[in-house]
């Protein structure tokens, strides 16, 4: 089978291909062609010779949708976005990129389609920020779509085009309302949520770092690891019994940044602990007051979707996967 | 003011055009100038000499919406759309005019808003085809979208633009998710929700009519004058309390088949009802199932959108407004 990540040089996509390169037979089939595309340069792992290529592609740009399906991938990781802050400072650029590219792609699978019977699975990266309050504390499956920024007007509406375009029968789709990442690896950044993964992954290197909100604010999380999990079992599924509502929000741990800090407590002692320094930031707690806080991801359960069920536990995954299992 | 209607020679269009040429003071300003657009030719209506202009343009087609849109109007009625049937069949064809051509006119509003300061007050016409089933027996107003049909879809997606536009700033718009409209004027169709105007609209003539699905069946309607008073509500309401959320969905009458005939006895008599004639057809049966039956309309109605209460009322008003009084 032919493999094609699509935003394979971001974070999650980055994680997903070394899965691939490290555990291809965990898909449940044969990898016999891996493609990785990204507007940024994406790196082919030395694990898969002969068989990974990368392609540095902007899939905004007129024919690029259409040269990556011309070999006719059998499934397709779809990940290429502008994150937030990008889409909603520069709207024409985060509609090209998150909307058209989006449904460039999805035309150019109709369209290869047409010339010759093709059917590929394809698993779109959506987001929780299609939600915007105000919202029941949980957010049910059935709970409606009225996201409050650009990118998550955006992801809204390419879940209605995956819809429309599994219904009718041109492709496979697969929609994943991801939680918020954490830890995310890496450095600090300006992210208003940055500081969910900041105020973990700091301490854990011995570093301090900055929380700007309350110990209150509740957030919804998942993993990396999680993260790839949920993209290889969106791959895996047979997604029949999915039906015409294509997209799941999917399972996550609800946590408070207080709970945070209690498993980081826990696992990492009193010294990690020490190293988070209070800087309340009213512009970051305004936002972040905004956000979903729970979810009842019931559906995505009964689809077999897993997440963590203890921040301990994505604690210990950062330690794990980014440390080498050193715990400071 | 200057009022722009785009789809006006369509059945709604047209009442609407009718209604504010002999009543222009209906919307609460005075209307100035009075542009329809159609793709197919419109009619200027003679009370407005001078004022009214009709002009045809196909919004899908490159620059049309830019040139409606350099005069600058200042209330745009979208009503313009391909029908559902039609974008079910052809796929390119209804993306284009309802999802491209949409997105057309708020990009025109967008790019002549930069040139100078522009902030027009645009009413879009919506559906309840952005819901599919399962769903409540009586769907209330969070109640997400899951539409089935490409043309639940394509409205869907332009309810997500008008929110995201209407909260950049670009203008203030406001979304009608219309009820099925009830008692149609003109002659039966071949619409799969025909019969339920038709077994009205063709006794009270003393036509014959065909109903193919039985009494119990329920379904959500209002009358063509409720529509046009849904319009000029939107136009004249402050929408500053709407919020984020800017598409409603319309309060309507929740009625069965067989509530529309005790109707029709009650208002023209037994004679018109022996006119309906049962011819079960399981295909108009089997789609018919899968549409809205009720819904809890709370925002709407707190906004202060009305329809009628009774199907009497309904009829009452097809005598009125297409017979010119005549009850049989």
């Amino acid at each position: 089978m032919h493999v094609l990540v699509i935003g394979a040089a971001g974070m999650v996509g980055r994680k997903l291909v070394e899965k691939l390169a490290a555990q291809p037979e965990v898909l449940g089939f044969e990898v016999s062609r891996l493609t990785l595309a990204d507007a940024v340069s994406p790196t082919a792992p030395a694990a898969l010779p002969g068989i990974a290529e990368a392609v540095t592609v902007d899939l905004s740009k007129a024919g690029a949708a259409r040269t990556l399906v011309a070999s006719r991938p059998d499934v397709i990781f779809h990940l290429a976005a502008i994150v937030s802050g990008e889409a909603e400072q520069e709207f024409e650029k985060g509609y090209a990129v998150n909307l058209d590219g989006s449904r460039e792609l999805f035309e150019a699978i109709r369209i290869e389609g047409a010339r010759e019977p093709y059917f590929p699975k394809v698993i779109f990266a959506s987001s929780i920020a299609v939600f915007g309050q105000p919202f029941p504390e949980k957010i049910g499956d059935e709970f409606f779509t009225t996201p409050l920024t650009s990118y998550g007007t955006q992801k809204a509406i390419t879940e209605l085009l995956l819809a429309d375009y599994s219904r009718k029968g041109f492709f496979d789709g697969i929609g994943l309302r991801l939680p918020t990442i954490c830890i995310r690896p890496g450095r600090p950044n300006k992210a208003a949520s940055g500081f969910f993964s900041n105020i973990m992954r700091e301490p854990l290197a011995g570093q301090e770092a900055v929380l700007p909100v309350d110990d209150s604010v509740r957030h919804w999380f998942a993993s990396p690891r999680a993260a790839v999990g949920f993209f290889v079992h969106a791959a895996r599924m047979d997604a029949a019994g999915i039906g015409p509502r294509r997209t799941v929000t999917l399972p996550g741990l609800s946590a408070t940044v207080g709970e945070q800090i209690e498993a980081l407590r826990r696992v990492a002692g009193e010294k990690a602990v020490r190293l988070i320094r209070r800087e309340p930031d009213e512009a970051i707690a305004r936002i972040v007051e905004g956000w979903p806080r729970n979810f009842d991801a019931r559906r995505a359960l009964e689809f077999g979707f897993q997440a963590e069920t203890s921040f301990d536990d994505i604690i210990r995954i950062h330690i794990e996967d980014e440390l080498e299992g050193r715990n400071p």
